[in-house]
């Protein structure tokens, strides 16, 4: 049976949203454990008794706060996060989910799980919805700022087995992001990567920021500084929209009664587009499986991100990047 | 009188919403004249003889095409863009609007026409919506791929000095583009970049993508490859979100009833982000006064890049620039 560590501390909000999700995905899946992590009294009195013997407690008496420094984490040896990963390097847990401290999160990760074979750098790795009714990938959106354009070629490696084994894509497309779709465009960095992924038989080239929202391409490569830029840009329209949308609806009461009309596509719409429905976003090409999720997390998001962790973990992943790295890494 | 020398030939519809959009902007605006360049025999015939006094016309055999190489564009003087830069550096023009060949357009405004002093590389500047009733100037949005520290200092300036000479802002708010908000954050450019910023008493630090769009900041830097992804990303989620509502409404009868209810809450959502109604995005950091529009400009948006250019030129921003680059610029 799965188990997954849960740094139940970590969140915006504290424990209790972390260990409703919890709940919530053990009532709906009976094939797994969960081992939460933090203050034992904190926790025990927020879990039903039915559930204890489907959750294990590991008490941890300290917590990274989001304003801490990520180079601090090493150190922290009694932080929730500290001891929810080292579940998953001992063997105790086969994935982690955090909505703490990202980057202590990420270090914690990488440097005491270990990166899997012929991977130099993780990647956080998103979905983004499209209007066709799938989604696409993009990564990597924030573990690592400055890249080499060998950094991009994994990301486009790791994507590509992401889409296949857990996105269901058969022949998955891979793109990389850049400022035109013509060869000769992009930066030092893009252009270079450019020729590495060219060996793959899924890159399709250059795309544009478009072009993640239009279903031509499963996968967007691209540095973390970029992705994070995209992921936030694209928040920041969505709620604009929303909010010119709701402004302007309130001057007349017909508009008021269409939008009330209208109540099931915003409805959708807003499912479409809610990071919650996703659950969180899984650093790629670390041992294990490690998802990051949003501070301000609901119970819903958390119990997403437990089942991604699960997908993650039985779709054996990380297996396939190590083989297929290790047959397309040019070697010398 | 204000000449603004327009490329009649570059848009990707020819000069037909060219010509019609110069005849909008001569109609209300009686205080200019215009310089058609392009084909004399086809232009001709598209303009009413009532602005045959206001109309000059300046032949020119050649067309660069969008698919061709920016850097024919100084060998192609018989071309429409080359001719009509030409008009701006030699004072028989004091702007030049262009909605052809933007690679071309920019190579000749800046190698022809000339920087500004103490400018090391011009930027294109952008105006984006916000839901404050305001609008936020990115900068650059494709000029300059890859940058170093002390042009994204530049860009602040001259954004800076565009803020409050166009966009009538008394104490402008300039913002770095990061993946967070805390100094520590950002790649190594924009780490350097922030210290030299810091010395602006308009830098509020750093910004992030969704900042753009909150009205928090007036004048978001970046460099051109993030800033050009930044743009297509956003066009992006409001055309995926614009399609998704639309699936959505043709679903029933009453979401449609409803939507007609809500037609002119769609309109004005639809006039704040249509970059028609914006007209082009202007060089700046080059003398004189280069207007760079989309190729698939409608007639209107060809107005406002020419209304743009008269207001351009008539802050005297280029003067402004030069002289606050001048006080702040590290000396030695």
């Amino acid at each position: 049976m799965v188990r997954i560590a849960v740094d139940a501390m970590g969140g915006d909000f504290g424990p209790y949203p972390i260990i409703e999700g919890t709940i919530l995905a053990l009532k709906e899946n009976p094939n797994f454990k969960a081992i939460l992590v933090g203050h034992k009294e904190k926790i025990q009195t927020l879990i039903p008794h039915k559930y204890n013997n489907r959750i294990e407690i590991v008490h941890a008496e300290d917590v990274i706060r989001m304003d801490e420094a990520a180079t601090e984490a090493l150190k922290r040896k009694e932080s929730s996060i500290y001891k929810a990963v080292e579940l998953v390097r001992t063997g105790e847990a086969e994935g982690v989910v955090s909505a703490g401290h990202s980057g202590a999160t990420m270090s914690l990760a990488t440097l005491r799980i270990g990166r899997l074979k012929n991977v130099s750098r993780p990647a956080i790795a998103t979905l983004m919805p499209t209007y066709k009714n799938k989604k696409s990938l993009v990564l990597d959106v924030g573990a690592n700022v400055d890249c080499k354009p060998e950094h991009l070629f994994e990301f486009g490696v790791m994507g590509e087995a992401y889409a296949t084994a857990i996105m269901n894509v058969d022949k998955p497309k891979v793109g990389l992001l850049s400022n035109g779709e013509e060869e000769t465009k992009g930066n030092e960095l893009t252009k270079n990567a450019f020729t590495m992924l060219k060996s793959l038989p899924t890159f399709i080239g250059n795309v544009e920021g478009n072009n993640i929202f239009d279903g031509s391409v499963d996968v967007i490569v691209c540095d973390g500084f970029t992705g994070n830029i995209v992921l936030k840009t694209s928040e920041g329209v969505a709620d604009a929209i929303s909010k010119l949308m709701k402004a302007n609806i309130k001057k007349t009461p017909i508009r008021m009664a269409g939008a009330l009309m209208m109540k099931k596509v915003f409805r959708s719409l807003k499912k479409e587009i809610d990071y919650s429905e996703y659950g969180g976003a899984p650093l790629i090409g670390v041992k294990g499986c490690t998802i990051i999720s949003h501070g301000k997390s609901t119970p819903k998001a958390i119990k997403n991100a437990i089942y991604q962790a699960i997908t993650y973990i039985k779709s054996d992943i990380n297996t396939k990047i190590e083989k297929r790295l290790e047959e397309v890494t040019p070697k010398g």
